[in-house]
């Protein structure tokens, strides 16, 4: 394996004592990769949050174990740490062994084959990949890398430590902010779809002249599509994260701190609250309103303003608990309909005149 | 802002009598940008649809003012004129704002870095972006750009005065027509998905020979997938707009005139009739016949032929006022499955046998 | 057309004698290409399943016709195959014709514009497309075609007789075994999409430190996102076949010989047995169990483990019968929500209470 990962039961001692303490152990080991209790070895740590897993990963000799504290924690030779948020430590480590900066190796910062406009204008220390397109005017901030095979349209602006993976297109005019991440072959910045019907019922195109603005420590999957305003901003705000095969349309406002989950849609014009999360493909259409802190089920399907905070699912979309009432009932549909033309025959009526 | 945009209000009058009127003014004037009456300037052109907007663009002293007729007008020292189609009067001005030509820069038409074919030929005035690939016998129309890191394969026939975004991919032997956009990431003419099981059940692949046919004037959104068909072609025919992460199976059919926003997944074999028109997230199967003048509401699912012009929604599909009824009684199933009960116990049956 | 394609009836009649017979004629003729009844001509081979289409091909006198079996066969000037099994007798013939390994001609089998890293090993008879970014220590097997504009990162392994289309993207260290094929756009190891939230109601990112593994003959369509592991592996086993515009998520293991449509969406760390089957736009969410021999009908919702082999549908999942009862009586909500207020009233039942 390329890079030399390591951490030591000292620095995590020492780093986040909020999150992870010490339970026991020898506080100088290092361990050189993370691996699950069923595959780990002797240079693995090891995160456990049953009780299962902790018995396993100790049969394996770990370099060490983080635990959830509400396990029974044994003194054996193993180091052990102890958290109440598995997934937070996991979020402060996983870090020093993530290779993403070396995932392509290259020697030069720019690299010779990119093309890049010799009036763009690169902070210091920005990677740019093979074959990459930077155009007229565009600024990329420090620490940032442009991967292979990008192409980024003129007079965009990229921020800091922001990582462009290959293959992604940042159409003309398009703001990114700092530390965001988008995976490949995303599309930031096609036009809007706006049309309007001429006489003969033919498709006349609205040229979409705005551009997409994308605030700080926006993360965006793979094969994302988001379109340019027409005249103004379709704006994705500080914070939000953005799976794959999301669709977001010219326009749209989607304010902080969302997660929103893949094969995601969303039509023209629409302004989403913060906090906003959706399981898998939910669909909102255009020119609604979310309000702040909303929750949508997977495949939920929205067509009207949200005024509340809470929960929602279905189509039409129910607050949550009327959802599941909804659809606990809903595959008893055919034996109601039965009743009830049982029920009409009883009282004489005929098929319900 | 690259490039010199401008329109002068004498152009405005001249050009569209029957769409644009001059009401009131200087038509001697020009603007400089387009922009929403809240972020208008002194050279801005403006469009409003409100009397709101109209007040609103006012106090900003906008170059001129393109309003819908039925607002009540002022004769200010601000330039009006007034439409009966607002998005019909911006489908003609914005072009003349629109930068998508220049929106990568590069000296030569034929970028030095691609790689073309000696045996493409391309007409006059052909733009080729960086990085692209174009195969061989590929011909390319007058004025046609190809963006940056697209591969064209072998024997591709491109017409006049279209636009490939950049990281398009057209499949060996495609045909585009004239005044086509592609934006980026979108794949035209990859394998149709068609297998037959062996005796032991596993998957063998039918080769996909045939390729992709689209006419003039279509445009086709980001991250879009038609797949070329089986033995002959897979038509999108003239006029057709299509929105961001559409899939379009191997020989399918979708006449002149449609509309089709984004998510929309259609089946192989299936033919699609004129000005088909659908909201996000329609499902249509495989081998079924739509009739021409069909509208889908936003997530219909067709699993039969539509022989009716006309507007349906659901699944099942339904005509769209039975479909709408459908819906406003879905929400009360649970509480109709209830009453069900209550009046079972009523009438002394023992849960309806 | 590129290539020089052609069959001849005596290799047809030796080759694959328990599927294909000869019914009558001359076993020494040669096909130059595959058409349909309506569309054939003196050179064509003609695959018919109905009488119609044999009796329509056989007025153009094509080269030869292979005909299903259980239609009423004449003995004329045309020569006739017959067979049982009309897809598997395409699946056996159409490679003939497939000129898929020409659809980009390149003289030298590592284009000169590629980028390719000194560490990388590449197996005798590769091909690598114009523009290909090829990582340090990447392995690529024998015969296989990287297409113009791929980015392979750092340490992936691709096994022999692979086909990588243009502008593929396939994340460090995943892993491609023998005879696979993956369409553009396609992303193999992007991110997972895992955050936890801060007290600030802030998401830390989780890193994804997997990979991918692909099978041997697994095919994937065109702009399908495949997010690599947490930890350990996303895992798509031999034989599988993917359609376009998928999702697979961190952790998913999807078993032997699946054959999955378009718009298939699958949430993390959810396991799917062999032989699955789906329509399209199916969706699964997180951490569930799918058994071995599963098929979905399109547009199906799992939510919970399928411990039963078998066909389900719709949402909440059902079994394929109860699901086509439930639509079906689905439809007549509206009127059944009638005949309940009905009753409730002949009853004097005051709305249900």
């Amino acid at each position: 394996m390329i890079g030399n990962l390591m951490i030591d039961s000292k620095y995590i001692e020492k780093s986040w004592p909020e999150t992870i303490q010490l339970w026991h152990g020898h506080p100088t080991l290092a361990a050189k990769n993370i691996m699950t209790p069923d595959q780990c070895n002797s240079e693995s740590l090891v995160f456990v949050s049953t009780q299962a897993q902790l018995e396993l990963a100790l049969t394996k000799n770990p370099a060490f174990v983080i635990s959830h504290q509400s396990l029974n924690l044994p003194k054996t030779s193993v180091t052990i740490f102890k958290t109440s948020n598995i997934p937070l430590a996991m979020s402060l480590i996983f870090p020093f062994f993530d290779q993403k900066m070396i995932r392509f190796s290259q020697e030069q910062n720019v690299h010779p084959s990119a093309c890049v406009h010799p009036s763009a204008i690169l902070a210091s220390d920005v990677t740019i990949g093979p074959f990459a397109s930077i155009g007229a005017q565009v600024t990329i901030g420090a620490n940032t890398i442009i991967g292979a095979s990008c192409v980024i349209e003129n007079e965009v602006c990229i921020g800091d430590n922001s990582l462009i993976h290959p293959q992604v297109f940042i159409g003309a005019r398009s703001m990114i902010g700092h530390h965001c991440e988008i995976h490949p072959h995303t599309v930031i910045g096609s036009d809007g779809f706006g049309y309007v019907k001429d006489k003969n019922k033919k498709n006349l195109k609205i040229p979409q002249l705005g551009r997409v603005i994308i605030g700080d420590s926006v993360e965006i999957g793979a094969n994302v599509a988001i379109d340019r305003a027409t005249l103004t901003e379709t704006v994705i705000k500080s914070g939000t994260k953005i799976d794959n095969l999301c669709h977001i349309a010219h326009n749209c406002i989607i304010d902080e701190d969302g997660l929103i989950a893949a094969g995601f849609l969303v039509a023209g014009s629409t302004q989403i609250g913060k906090r906003f999360m959706t399981g898998g493909n939910s669909v909102v259409t255009d020119h609604v309103a979310i309000s702040d802190d909303v929750t949508l089920a997977g495949r939920s399907t929205v067509t009207n303003d949200i005024k509340l905070p809470g929960a929602y699912g279905g189509y039409p979309l129910l607050p949550i608990r009327e959802h599941l009432k909804v659809l606990a009932s809903y595959v008893h549909i055919s034996e109601i309909r039965k009743k009830v033309a049982l029920i009409l025959k009883k009282l004489n009526l005929t098929n319900g005149e």
